[in-house]
């Protein structure tokens, strides 16, 4: 397999499949997943452990979970809310399993009723199971409103950064920042890098999950980048965003992200043109929603060298 | 008044106006050019002096770059293809002059149907006349097309710096780029930047000129910014782009860009919520013209200070 210098995490399936109404079947998930494994994704999100009353386009995560795990060289992520969600994971296979920790309590106790302390012991039982397990999965917390919150406004960095210690404390093996709201610019982006890095170690922040609300997603993943993020999620057509977070919307575009890694001579592993043919799987399946995104309508630079 | 860290040069009135077929009353212009000063611009690119029969939405140039050099503290910038439109330039009074030298001379046959020497030839003529006079506008080259051309492909970056250093030579006070064609990247710009100040001198290029057609406008603008470049230009709503490169689409959108900037702290002398007032003149007098931009829909993160 080539070597690659950023992992682009197809987050479509979870991020985005959640916050659209629509129930997109199985079987479609399952040919979307694979098709853009077939394009040369090495990690997708591919579902969330919700109660189905409360996602009910996430009731098929533990069928489409076991299925992609068939997929070679595909690491198969999924988020969890809870112990439960973390316990149905593990049973279905995951390689991958994020908890969001919402650095603005406000948001947690709105989006998983749970303030920071029962977060905390919630991640430590998720650890103390993972760590029991001889093939364990990789245990990742993202920090959710790392950037700002729209009900709390402005969230304290040093708060962000005592977040990540003491995840870390509690087991996780990774934490990531999440740009929930879309309120993240390059600047900061690169500012609170720095800081989680020193307080956790590179190796322990590799990812980021940022939004492109305000049209920044880009130049953020860029900033991600120049402090040494090797991991940057994004989604096909841009659909998704955090339903919890009013006005919070729009995903970094898969399509665009990996033409400017690409462009950028940053190897991402992904034959775009064969990542574009599975924006029709997409298309068919969601015909009345709007998809994003540049390339796939300007179109590539004449005499564009992957 | 104000120090400021980024200059915004806004483009619309020519590089937007110039690309819709709708023309736009003199007053209009007048009106949108004065809100936007108000709203802290310094400089703006207000019409260009091509002869009305190929571009006759700006025939009125003389006009509105008189009406404009009496706001107060406002670069009243050109664009001319040759020295009759610089001729004219001055005659009116306008405080910059730009002219645009394509790198591909293919486009350049096409766009002002001039070979490079023969625009080597009409540079140094209008910076004679510059140069003879006491009270100089700026007068600068923008190098377009430096990033790809849509007809040849990849422009080769040696060619880019020796232009550079042509233009120079004939005159000009200051090289730009363009990405004409937005098929810039943001390792790219860098390099291309480093390069021509390593030819030139930082001095002699402080701006670029940066389409938004792939939708990297501003991760583009962020990397010219980190390699020292203090002007930008940008579009009000993003309207625009070179209407004699086909497919060419998208100037990066001015209410963004400042957006982006005022939040990674850097001055832009702009107050944001009297610029996005600034969009109604515009949806006003161009109701079937799509407006872009992020901001605009989203507002300003909760609690954001400028």
């Amino acid at each position: 397999m080539k070597e690659i210098d950023i992992l682009v995490s197809e987050v479509g399936p979870r991020d985005g499949l959640q916050s659209i109404d629509a129930v997109v079947p199985t079987a479609v998930k399952n040919a979307w997943i694979r098709a853009q494994a077939d394009a040369g994704f090495r990690e997708i999100e591919v579902g969330s452990f919700v109660p189905p009353k409360v996602l009910p386009q996430m009731a098929d995560t533990g069928v489409v979970v076991r299925e992609a795990t068939g997929i070679p060289d595909l690491s198969v992520a999924v988020l969890v809310p809870n112990l439960k969600g973390a316990e149905n994971a593990i049973a279905a296979g995951a390689d991958k399993i994020s908890i969001p920790f919402s650095v603005s309590e406000t948001h947690s106790l709105k989006n998983v009723r749970r303030s920071h302390e029962q977060m905390f012991e919630e991640v430590q039982r998720i650890a103390e199971l993972v760590d029991a397990m001889d093939d364990k999965p990789h245990f990742e917390a993202g920090l959710s409103t790392a950037f700002g919150c729209t009900i709390e406004g402005p969230v304290s960095e040093d708060l962000v950064v005592r977040s990540a210690e003491r995840l870390m404390e509690c087991g996780v093996a990774e934490v990531g920042l999440s740009d929930t709201t879309g309120y993240a610019n390059p600047e900061q982006v690169k500012r609170l890098v720095r800081k989680v890095q020193a307080a956790v170690g590179k190796e322990s922040i590799t990812g980021v999950h940022l939004h492109n609300t305000r049209g920044l997603g880009l130049a953020n993943a860029l900033a991600a980048i120049e402090e040494g993020i090797t991991t940057i999620d994004s989604s096909l057509g841009g659909i998704g965003g955090c339903p919890f977070a009013p006005g919070a919307s729009g995903n970094i575009v898969t399509e665009d992200l990996v033409f400017m890694l690409q462009a950028m001579g940053l190897e991402t592993g992904v034959d775009i043109e064969k990542l574009l043919a599975v924006r029709n799987i997409l298309r068919d399946a969601l015909p009345d929603e709007p998809l994003y995104g540049f390339i796939p309508d300007a179109g590539l630079p004449k005499g564009f060298q992957e």
